[in-house]
Parts: C-alpha cells; sequence; structure tokens
C-alpha cells in the first residue's frame, strides 16, 4: 500500500499527542506538546507533522481528536473550529484547517473521547461491537456514545458528561461543574472528589463513603445510557476509574438497583462482562485519532486543506 | 406500482389500529380493536387484514408498530415477541410472527413511538431531519430518538421515558411509577399527574404550581436528551401536551435554565422553534406502522412469515 501510515494528533487540555501509526494501528512515532496559548502550541504540533510528511513517508490521511466543544458537522461552516471554551485563546480557532494545511491529505475530525471509542472498537475491547459506550472518569467525565458503529451526532457532538441525574436522598453537596452544579461530571470526576474531600483523591480510603456518592452517580448516568441507547456493552475507564477499581462493583450494583428489572437482556445479565474496563488503557487516547483517519474513505473525505 | 398500499398494526395498550394506506401516507381504510387479551386480539386483528390481502389488492409490507418491550433485534431468536409486560397474558407473545403469518410480505416492527416518529419524519413536522427527538407525554412518556435518519438501536429499543433526572429542589412527592418512582415518566405521564394531584388532569388550573413541577421533570430528560445526541428539532406530543399547552413554555424555560449556556447553537438560540408541536397530530399513531412499511427494502426484509 501506498499510504500504509496515518498521522494523528490528539489535542487535549494539559497536553496534545501526535502520533504516526500504521493503518493497523500500530504506534510508529508520538510526540508531546503542552497544550498552551493555540499561537504557541499549534505551531509546535505543525513542525511536528511538518517533519514526518515531509520525510517521503506515505501517510494517507490526519486524524484529529480534541477536546470540547469543537463543530464536527461537516455540513457546518465552522467546521473545525474549537467552540466556547474557558481555555484561554482557543475559542474560535480553525484547528483541523490549521493543522491540515498544506499537508494535501484528507482530515477527520471528531471529540477525544469519540476517537478513544473507535480505537476501542477497531483494536481493543469493543471488536466486533456496534453499540457500546466508552466512559471516560477523569478530569470530566466523557462518553462516546457508539450506535451503529459510529459515534452519536446531530448538530454537535454528544456531551453525555453533564446529564442532569438523580441525587442520594439527603445528600446535598452542590456539586461542582460551573454550568451545572450536581450533573454527573460534577459529582463524579476527579475536581470533584477533590472538591468534595478536601484531598486527593490518591488519599482517600477504598472504603470510604464518598465512592458509594461517586458510584452512585456514574450508576445514574449509566441507567440513562442503557434506556437511551441499549448499548451491548459499557466500558469505564479514565484516570479516576483506573486509581479506584472498588467502584466497579459499587457501580454495577446501583446501575442495577437503579433500572428495578424494567429493562431485560442477556448482556445485562452479564453485568461483570457488561460494566468492564476498556481494553487499550493509556493508548485509547493516541490511538484515537488514528482510529479516525482509519475510517476516511474516498468518498467520506471531509477536508483536503490546501497550502497557504 | 404494483404494490402502491401498505398495511399496518398499531398495537396500542388500550386499542389497536389497523390501517391501510398508500406509500404516500394517504390512509385508505383504518379499524379499531380492543386490546383484550391476546387469544382474542391478534384473531380480530388478523381478520382485517385477511379482508385486505384478499380482496385483490397489492399490498407490498407490513408494518407493525407495537407497544413495548418487544425484541426489534433482527438478529435476535426473540425477534418479533412481546417481553415482561404487566399486560395480561401479552408476555412471550409473537406478535409479528402471528400477525405476518399467510400474508406473503416482508414486515417491519418498531416500537409505537419510533414508528410516529419516523411518520413525522415521512410526512410531517420532521421532514427534512436526520437527527430529532419525538416525544409523547400521554398515559406513559415515549420517546422515538432519531439518529441519522433511524430510531437509536442496540440490543433492543429506547426507553427514554424512564430516565433518572434532578428533582425540583425540595420536591419529594415520590413518583408513579411501579419501577423506577421517580423516573420522568413517574413525574409527568398522565397518571403521575392524576395521581399527584388526585384529580382529572382536565379540572386543574393552567396555572396550579404542579404544571411547573411536570414542565420542570420533561425539560430535564430534554437536557439529557440535547446533551446525549444534540437533536436538530425535539417534538412533543401526547394528550398531555395536547391538552395543556401551557407546558410549553414552562419546558422551554426550563430547558435553557438548565443548559445554562453550556451548548450553543442556533437551533437552540430558536427555542420556539426547537422544542415544538408535532405536525401530524392523531394521524401520527397510526401513519407509524405504514411509515415503518414504507421503509422496507428488498435488502431490509426482515421476516416473510409462510402460512402455517
Amino acid at each position: 500500500m501506498t499510504d500504509s501510515m496515518l498521522a494523528g494528533v490528539e489535542l487535549g487540555g494539559t497536553k496534545c499527542v501526535c502520533v504516526l501509526a500504521t493503518r493497523a494501528g500500530e504506534i510508529l512515532a508520538e510526540e508531546r506538546v503542552d497544550t498552551l496559548a493555540p499561537e504557541i502550541t499549534l505551531p509546535q504540533i505543525k513542525q511536528v507533522l511538518a517533519r514526518w510528511f515531509g520525510a517521503g513517508r506515505p501517510i494517507g490521511g490526519l486524524g484529529i481528536a480534541s477536546f470540547g466543544p469543537v463543530d464536527i458537522d461537516g455540513a457546518s461552516p465552522r467546521w473545525g473550529h474549537i467552540g466556547q471554551t474557558p481555555k484561554p485563546g482557543w475559542a474560535g480557532i480553525a484547528v483541523a484547517q490549521e493543522l491540515g494545511e498544506g499537508l494535501g491529505v484528507p482530515i477527520a475530525l471528531d471529540t477525544d473521547v469519540n476517537g478513544a471509542a473507535l480505537a476501542e472498537l477497531r483494536w481493543g475491547a469493543a471488536a466486533g461491537l456496534e453499540d457500546f459506550a466508552y466512559v471516560t472518569i477523569g478530569t470530566g467525565v466523557g462518553v462516546g456514545l457508539i450506535v451503529g458503529g459510529k459515534p452519536i451526532a446531530g448538530f454537535g457532538h454528544s456531551e453525555l458528561g453533564h446529564m442532569r441525574i438523580a441525587r442520594v436522598p439527603g445528600d446535598t453537596w452542590p456539586g461542582s461543574c460551573p454550568y451545572h452544579g450536581d450533573c454527573v461530571e460534577g459529582l463524579a470526576a476527579g475536581p470533584a472528589i477533590v472538591q468534595r474531600s478536601g484531598m486527593r483523591a490518591s488519599l482517600i480510603a477504598a472504603d470510604d463513603p464518598i465512592w458509594h456518592l461517586v458510584g452512585h452517580a456514574i450508576a445514574q448516568m449509566l441507567h440513562n445510557i442503557v434506556l437511551t441507547a441499549t448499548p451491548r456493552r459499557i466500558f469505564l475507564g479514565g484516570g479516576v476509574m483506573a486509581a479506584q477499581p472498588q467502584l466497579f462493583p459499587i457501580i454495577r450494583r446501583e446501575l442495577q438497583a437503579s433500572l428495578a428489572g424494567y429493562v431485560s437482556s442477556p448482556e445485562l445479565d452479564r453485568i461483570d462482562d457488561y460494566v468492564t474496563a476498556p481494553g487499550l488503557g493509556t493508548r485509547a487516547g493516541p490511538l484515537g485519532p488514528i482510529a479516525l483517519a482509519a475510517a476516511l474513505a474516498p468518498q467520506a473525505v471531509r477536508q483536503v486543506i490546501p497550502a497557504a
């Protein structure tokens, strides 16, 4: 094949990862760039890409998996632009156009969590599943909800982590989300845990009652995901889940209690397999943009940005 | 065309509607059958269908839009069967097989609300929209969530009306859902309103505070739908919405307050158009199975049930 390689950029809140990989998902090179102002960070990423594309390698496409909000609607004039974000300087930046400029390859763009979900579908624990949810609980709560093999989308991308949910009776802590207070992210993400407990999550005992509150919030979100999309499986990853494995049994129990037998399926009966850890670990993030690029077909080409 | 007509059956909780219509959605005949035990009701429906199919008319397919839970997974051995339901005698009944037997035409099966949503897409207010939600607030809360032109589905069909949501602070009424108490249906469906108020909804004043509580619950569900699927529009129908139009401004206001500016889109900015009434009125239900049958293509044929 003449384009057996793909390039990717994962744009994250604290760091960006540039990846060069084969179409089979084997990572050939990986370079990190701190996420500072876009005038600093984007040229650094472009330097890495220029080096890779300039080395005479046959690279068939560029995938960009970005923090949100980002306009991923191919029919929108704002496609490729970052939306309103508290990240200084990033609102309105045309990340896809800037990064793809002059490379002469098609660009695929989606959110970081949708990219990671598609990487799990292509190379990880979701292989063979058309309908599943990939959830990360970390500095935020992100959900890649895959329906019929594709991330759910309408006028924009999913922001499921900001769902409204029922609280544990009597728990009135207001939550940490600056927009919604006690949405899922405001109750279960890392900053919420730190703010509520007053200490780093790693210092909280595994049997501390806070984990019941965190697990309950996540289970309520899963209740809503199950009743919305009836996914074949739900993968729970991210820093909080990796560091606090005691959350898994709490979430499974609370999900079953909340569903109360209303939905039955062979999948749900095997709850330990149904709510489970993803397969790619820390590789899911960097492989996300590669999975996006790998899905590019000639008819699916969104943009080829010519040199300025 | 030799098969310019389609037959449909809407299986409802209190009545079933048999429909004969053109592919253009013009209803030619409509007959109602009470929903009693399946041994009584299904033969009555079959009699109607046999009459229509036996009259030498060219009928190209049968659509069935059923109450849930019903197995709509074409790969499942239980396809066409009603699931666990409190309706006496109906659990486990193979409705698609029974109704389609001997007709010699392909059968399309989905839930009643998904059928109605697809009728709105084909002939109603959702024309031209690939991504929208069709919500009915009546004896239950049903949502047809259409993603990329198709009802969202995984191992089963959506049951979004049973979402877990945040309550109005201080409101501790336990809700009327026998499974979940204060899920959306348990707070906003007709029976919940009757149970909470102690009177028929039609006797409650339009400015009674209960409408704020009902509207808030619906708005919380819409918040979650918006953040999940970012639909281009949300249609609110059903008996409660038709009888209580004062709910519309309450729901719009509460939805905007709940989203708190987190999601922005031109669609959401026009909130009166975004959260709006459906177009087909009482025809959406009967046209649901016709829309399902109209979507049948040779390659999409699920089942042709031969004569016994």
